[in-house]
């Protein structure tokens, strides 16, 4: 196949993975290579930002966790305005585009337009925090589905199958689930979960900061309070850290 | 952060993605090129295969749909044998090593003759087929959750909670699922769902050859029957490809 080219005109969204630059596809770096801006999220990392080219300009569409600060209308008209003027633009979200990154409401804004565009999938942070534990998300005999939900939707705590998640042996990544954390403990011990599920929670998966508690259901919410976790968290219902893993080789000594 | 290395005698479960070379991580990259042995899956492509340094000697461990051709047991040997000799071996799997990969068979296998390991996660086929059709695994007020369920597992046809698959909205990426897709529609419509649901079925995605058959719950087997689809496929339930997609560029113009 011919090398990914990004096109005068046209929008790229990029998936930049969760945060370590070696964890971008070849795909995602020749995109942002030959981008001539590139918008992005606030949790990008500055070690990914640096990949693009010299002359790319950078522009922060910070959004924060509870709703956007700069408006979906606003970063929609920013593409708008520069695939206008034949910039080669990416859109740059963290981990997956696909994976609540709101994508449909960018791509319908720029159909509107009549603006090209494609689609650069990427590592949804799930799966690098998953394997930063040594675990998977599905596994024979446990569980053969796995979940990806949020903590949180347009209307406040996101309400989720419940009954469903609370049976022994579900897995789930429960993304932006910080603040929601007590109210899922709740919901889950209300429909019969077992309060000594294990809940690993990973703070900045893959990048050098990368924190893991680990928790139970009864205990999440207190290990939340008191680890003032500041950067964007998953909590993996379901599983805990690999303990063979202390005895065998950490990933900070293999990697 | 210091670049990837693969140290003699250890063993990286590497995720090769969904077909693509260019949808492999620089750390995927950087792991086969630094890899002596590869003992990788049968769904590996070639052009992925080819980015192994020249010296290194690649071992297929197939394995087919239902079961495996070489049984785990040959695999696990195999992995011990070679980090045993000091080799640095990469085990390449398709999409993501923690997804339907039988990871934790592996590991354990390697913590039981104290070989030291470590997993570089890599793209799992549905970011990439969701991608493809341009569509999103989530999107605001349609589904808050998204599902990866196995259409196998090793009693026969998964059973999964078709009662919360049924519901209008759901969106779920159906693995293994071709040949279940009697069984899976079956199950649906038994519980309610609209026989009007999407299903897209996306054979090699990511791949030159990647076909996208448009079906819906009542057409699914149909369909499939009538596709010959020979490689790998995942199903798709409750996404329609974009239908603007046909006005704007299609992925082939794009990429
Ligand atoms: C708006 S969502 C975007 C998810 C992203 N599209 C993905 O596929 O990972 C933001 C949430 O993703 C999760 N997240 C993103 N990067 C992360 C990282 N490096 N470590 C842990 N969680 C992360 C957190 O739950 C965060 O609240
Ligand atoms: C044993 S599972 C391994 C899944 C892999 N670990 C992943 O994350 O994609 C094999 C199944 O993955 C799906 N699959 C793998 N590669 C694919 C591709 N390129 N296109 C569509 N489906 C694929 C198919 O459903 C196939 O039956």
């Amino acid at each position: 196949m011919t090398p990914f080219t990004l096109s005068p005109g046209q929008v790229a969204f990029v998936g930049a993975g969760p945060g370590d630059p070696e964890l971008l596809t070849l795909k995602a770096l020749r995109a942002l290579a030959q981008a001539d801006v590139v918008i992005h999220d606030r949790l990008i990392s500055d070690e990914v930002l640096a990949l693009a080219g010299p002359e790319a300009r950078l522009i922060e569409a910070g959004k924060t966790g509870f709703g956007p600060a700069v408006t979906q209308e606003a970063i929609n008209a920013l593409m708008v305005e520069h695939a206008d003027t034949g910039a080669r633009v990416v859109r740059l979200k963290s981990g997956d585009p696909g994976v609540f990154g709101r994508l449909d409401e960018e791509i319908d804004a720029l159909d509107e337009a009549r603006i090209g565009w494609t689609i650069v999938p990427g590592l949804t942070s799930a799966t690098a925090a998953v394997a930063g534990i040594g675990q998977s998300l599905t596994k024979r005999e446990r569980n053969s589905a796995v979940r990806f939900v949020t903590g949180h939707d347009m209307k406040g705590y996101a309400d989720h199958d419940w009954r469903a998640l609370a049976r022994p042996g579900e897995v789930a990544a429960i993304y932006m689930g910080k603040r929601a954390a007590r109210f899922i403990q709740g919901r889950l011990l209300m429909h019969g979960a077992d309060p000594e599920t294990p809940v690993t929670v990973v703070e900045n998966a893959s990048r050098a900061d990368e924190r893991r508690l680990t928790a139970t259901l009864s205990t999440l919410p207190a290990v939340i309070a008191s680890s003032a976790l500041d950067g964007p968290a998953i909590l993996l219902l379901g599983l805990a850290p690999r303990a063979a893993q202390a005895l065998t080789l950490t990933k900070q000594e293999v990697s």
